[in-house]
């Protein structure tokens, strides 16, 4: 893409309305807007992120046998009273607003119940069984507060997973292999050195639920870390006998600040039965599907990666979810410069590189501004200093490291990154 | 995939609360259920069949220069209430919901308004325009009447693209050229045909509008339609001045019902003024923006091409939307049989042509039907019969023509589709 084109401005000063480093860099740069508090608009640059990042968990949840689907905003009560949790005493985050006719609707905040009523027109026997489904849709929770950028919005995008089986054995086994695909989620975003599983509460379903956790300042969680073991334990249940039954020890652990980016839950049959979801086993018996529920907060995982690769000057986005690969930057007006710039533009593009130009009428101080701004992995320049070595100036953003590279070399070594 | 592995099961009789084809069909193959009157969802079927369509639309108006971005649903009144249009008696679908602290918000049914206030911060200068906009977002309308199924929802995704320009005669130029890209849209979903630029009202912005009808019994509005011209006028401002105006006698135009797939408006400054979207000119002189305003019902584009292609038994998908390209059908379980279909899947698979692969332990009829409903273009049969012959038998479902394609011939022909 031309950066002459690209509508967005950077902004050298920090918006005063935002306390939160997520929001400020990515307000800087150009990826968000606010629209009001905990509502961002995703700009060009932003939505771009966000569809690497979506696009990565599509493809980790569909490795585990995941269906994508999308169910409704608009909620009705009656699912909810089901299962008691359409009152604002029980759920405190609800949006509720209304049709003409003055019936009540809910925005839904998640969505198992939904979810449990639309499967009882699939799953009517075992053989239906085992399904698993996900939706990667926008959730609205009625804040109090809404200070954190875009770690809790009121409105953001969410990947959450059911799953279905006939028991808690294929639960369990599902369970596994969803932590497996987390790990491989957050390793591909750039952020699995940071995030670890952390053993939390299970609430009324079971001992355990399981969240990831990634090590950040900005987190609102507290945990206890093995980083030898690679586990850890959520505040809510660092208990004496929780330790014993992991086999930790204290003096192992360290206490940390942490941003929960995923949670994982064995519902067991509580939303099935509230819904009436059964099936008919091999021995003919109507019993009631057991379910998971995974989630996974996409626009706060943008957030945890823009609090952890940030820094004063802006965010160095990981490989897989930069909003282009290459940002090239030409220096000046120089005829051979613009020429020669076009050509390796065009060169990058025809291979499918996704390549952010600098084709401004603009200073070298704002361009690599905007640069450090916007976060590139890889910046080129070229310039009538570089042309007279025959090369561009390649800046590796992640290790920081800048050197020459021979004009005829870039492509090549583009294509391989 | 594995249509064994689909977890959505298919319906032989319409489900009694629709009384729209669109809604009947979809329910019927599984691309759609219903959660609420005039809310709906998109089952993995048809998530598939509108993110095609959503592709399509989003390459068009990517060529003519729109950047995507996405703004929030959560909606400030105070923007709206500097354009007149927050209260109820102005706007008559709104759904509005609160803060905890009681703060009405609104949920964005259109987006004039906050997108041409965020463009304040990114347009100072006659340098910063044109700028064209888009997003492919969740709308919300509170109707009254939800009985059309997916055409007209109560939350329903929609295309609005925004374009912002110097002046009447930037916003001319590119006014026509999204018309261009309309109708390449309409082609590229397959509706072309069917679907006639309209004359339509302006409303206080301009002499007219321009809608795109799709002439179809089940739309809403009555068109007078010239299919030598490809022109067509609403009823709304069908009068004789405006017939003498474009040329056309009343003779040559034949009444059509039409569905309303999209509209484009001229928008002036009014948003511009309300919200104090200015720019410098080059005379130094700080001015009003000029938009204009381009919306596209996604949902309903789906919706129009379920009732043209739907028949009694199924809905013809075109090619270009729909959910897989083949349909691959074993029949039997005969072990050779088996064997071969799973090695097509794989090798048609690896070529990355969309297969969904009817795996099932199940009869003909069921298959057949099933196919029918869910209306896949190709539909290849593998059956000892088929394979007495060294083929398969290979359906055309939109041209109505059945074959004998040989095993040898299968991958080249599949390629070429």
């Amino acid at each position: 893409m031309l950066q002459s084109q690209l509508f967005t401005k950077t902004r050298r000063e920090d918006p005063k309305d935002e306390v939160a480093k997520n929001a400020k860099l990515l307000i800087r740069g150009g990826f968000i807007a606010k629209s009001l508090a905990g509502v961002y608009v995703l700009l060009p640059l932003g939505l771009r992120v966000l569809d690497k990042i979506s696009q990565i968990i599509r493809e980790e949840m569909n490795k585990i046998g995941g269906q994508e689907l999308r169910l409704a905003t608009l909620q009705d009560p009656a699912v909810w009273q089901a299962s008691g949790r359409w009152s604002d005493e029980v759920v405190d985050n609800w949006f509720k607003t209304k049709l003409k006719n003055d019936t009540e609707l809910g925005l839904g905040f998640t969505h198992e119940e939904p979810l449990a009523k639309l499967m009882i027109d699939h799953i009517q026997s075992y053989r239906d069984l085992p399904v698993y489904v996900y939706q990667i849709q926008t959730k609205f929770r009625n804040e109090v507060r809404a200070k954190s950028g875009i770690l809790r919005g009121r409105e953001f995008l969410m990947k959450d997973l059911y799953s279905f089986n006939v028991d808690q054995a294929g639960l369990d086994t599902f369970y596994e292999k969803a932590k497996v695909a987390y790990r491989r989620v957050f390793d591909r975003v750039g952020i699995g050195a940071q995030t670890f599983l952390t053993f939390a509460s299970g609430g009324t379903f079971s001992k355990y639920s399981h969240e990831f956790q990634a090590i950040c300042s900005a987190g609102e969680d507290i945990i206890y870390l093995s980083r030898d073991k690679e586990i850890a334990i959520n505040d809510e249940v660092y208990r004496p006998e929780v330790l014993a039954e992991l086999g930790l020890d204290e003096k192992e652990l360290s206490k940390e600040t942490a941003i929960e980016v995923g949670n994982i839950f064995k519902l067991g049959t509580k939303y099935a039965e509230a819904l009436g979801l059964t099936y008919v086993n091999e021995a003919g018996e109507r019993v009631s599907v057991v379910m998971g529920s995974y989630g996974l907060g996409v626009t706060r995982l943008f957030g945890t990666i823009a609090e952890l690769c940030g820094t004063d000057t802006g965010i160095n986005w990981p490989d897989n979810v930069a909003p282009f690969a290459i940002h090239l930057i030409m220096l000046g007006n120089d005829e051979v410069v613009t020429t020669k710039a076009k050509t390796i533009y065009e060169e990058l593009s025809a291979k499918n590189i996704e390549v952010l130009f600098d084709d401004r009428v603009a200073g070298a101080g704002e361009k690599f501004g905007d640069a450090d701004l916007i976060g590139i992995p890889h910046r080129l320049v070229i310039s009538v200093k570089t042309l007279a070595n025959n090369s561009v100036e390649w800046f590796n953003r992640g290790v920081g490291k800048t050197e020459l590279v021979a004009l005829d070399e870039v492509l090549n070594r583009a294509v391989n990154i």
